[in-house]
């Protein structure tokens, strides 16, 4: 059976082909952030080690991250630490909130527009408002006017102030007018946003990870690293997905959303594999203090409640 | 006195500078519309001849209107007959109801969006789009995307029907979310509409008219032919600034507006002369059944209240 676990497990590395530096960031986003968010290097490798990352590769990815300012290093002796920065735990926090706690509410038909496309802002700036808003799930209904029918407001208004943007920022917010067509709704949400991509994502997503369910689910006691791998692996492969997803109301999807799906396989594969994730976690990962502090309660509440270990 | 008065109507003249087919349409809107819409080519021209346009170029301009379905002609005997078009007969109303029936209400805060930057729109039909919604005073916010504060909305679901857009169009309406700059909004509103140009048109109409209004103002009885002349360049002059006008809320205005001014003399030159321009246009204007009908009862309601002559 383990021998099965771990075929199924080598054929999703090979599916994934998960960049190091991408699978840094899900490990500092699912496994250190609730855990202090800061690390000894030398522990960080040991802890991404089984998900075939060897140490060269852990020094350039986490010296990449300092320079996008993810993270902060620190020296005491000759240990390295490494710790998120204000704007790093502030984009996790974004991601995270969507990736762990999303919840689907009924929608109040209010779309939300962000309108800068103003004379003084240059084409470099447009992009990055343009980018910045795409990864909190705005779409681009044209150069400078991004759009989305339920954005987080605090999380909008942060992005906005975070790209010094936000005294050049007209927001609108407004229903569509009835008696038009939904045809042309329709449009205008294809064209603000790649939906087609987005349920090949999902659609593939599904794909990967129903075996490993399969097999986990039906498995008795499960290996603390084998499942860290597992968690990480199901982080990075759902992150890949919902990243680009602008999480639109059920109202505005298309029937059979695989995106549904996909929220439930990555629960309850989450569910299953988290406690014993967490303990090869806590008895790896190291502060200049020592062991790293137990899970934040917060934790706990993802996807709708965990159970602790042990 | 007479003397004095002809001297500043050719100055107007100059000043103005009208294009045949321009004043013709004025001509249509202003005084043929409201007598039934229809008239003998040669009473056209007789009507027309003291606004220093001959034969030959009110042919020409008509022959040209019909073309772009202003107007439609048939022929009796040896006479021919114009009439606007159900088409023409809409511009006009469109464009009336803004000249000769603007009341300034309080604002509600919600502005129109119409959105039509799809996939399936070629450049030629959006370039229509944003002349034809430019007309009843929508601003471009974005390519295919219009806005406008305060539109009439039967007249802007009638230009997307008539565009044949209808169902590939999304309307939107909403408010300015609070909290963010006002700066940012003054800068959106200047971007979508050139009010700088439009604030020196409405000050070229003032210095224009008010020496006519005030030697005709403090003039005895009025020549009948005078008064057509007068209020035919009057609309003339005043068509070109307004068709510009988006007619924002005064909420939305720069202080001393000068359209508030503009519209102020309008009114006032346009009620002292109107009664004599009237009798003119009864004695000349001829259908194929004699002279043209009175004026509708709608005619009397413009400018808040036009007394009828004698």
């Amino acid at each position: 059976m383990n021998r099965r676990i771990g075929d199924i497990v080598t054929q999703t590395f090979e599916r994934l082909r998960p960049k190091a530096k991408s699978l840094i960031i899900t490990v500092y986003g699912d496994a250190i952030l609730h855990h202090g968010g800061s690390a000894w290097l030398g522990s960080v490798i040991k802890l991404v080690e089984p998900l075939g990352l060897n140490e060269r590769i852990v020094r350039t990815s986490v010296f990449r991250l300092s320079k996008e300012e993810w993270l902060a290093s620190s020296q005491l002796g000759r240990r390295s630490y490494y710790r998120l920065t204000d704007l790093g735990r502030r984009r996790f926090e974004a991601a995270n909130s969507r990736i762990y706690f999303h919840v689907s509410q009924p929608w109040d038909g209010r779309w939300t527009l962000v309108i800068t496309n103003t004379a003084d802002i240059d084409s470099e700036k447009r992009d990055m408002i343009r980018r910045n808003f795409g990864w909190i799930g705005f779409g681009q209904m044209a150069s400078g006017i991004m759009i989305h029918p339920d954005p987080d407001t605090t999380v909008m208004r942060q992005v906005l102030a975070d790209l010094g943007v936000a005294e050049q920022a007209v927001v609108m917010t407004g229903g569509v007018e009835a008696g038009f067509s939904t045809a042309a709704l329709d449009t205008m949400i294809h064209n603000c946003w790649d939906l087609k991509r987005l349920a090949d994502d999902y659609t593939e997503f599904l794909d990967i990870f129903r075996p490993l369910w399969q097999v986990l689910s039906a498995s008795g006691e499960l290996d603390p690293q084998l499942c860290f791998v597992v968690r990480t692996l199901l982080m990075h492969g759902y992150r890949r997905a919902l990243l680009r997803d602008p999480m639109l109301p059920d109202e505005l999807l298309p029937a059979n959303w695989p995106g549904t799906s996909a929220r439930l396989l990555c629960r309850n594969l989450y569910r299953l594999v988290q406690a014993a994730a967490e303990t090869h976690v806590m008895s790896v990962l190291e502060t200049a203090e020592g062991p790293v502090p137990e899970a934040s309660p917060n934790y706990y509440t993802r996807f709708g409640g965990l159970q602790a270990g042990d």
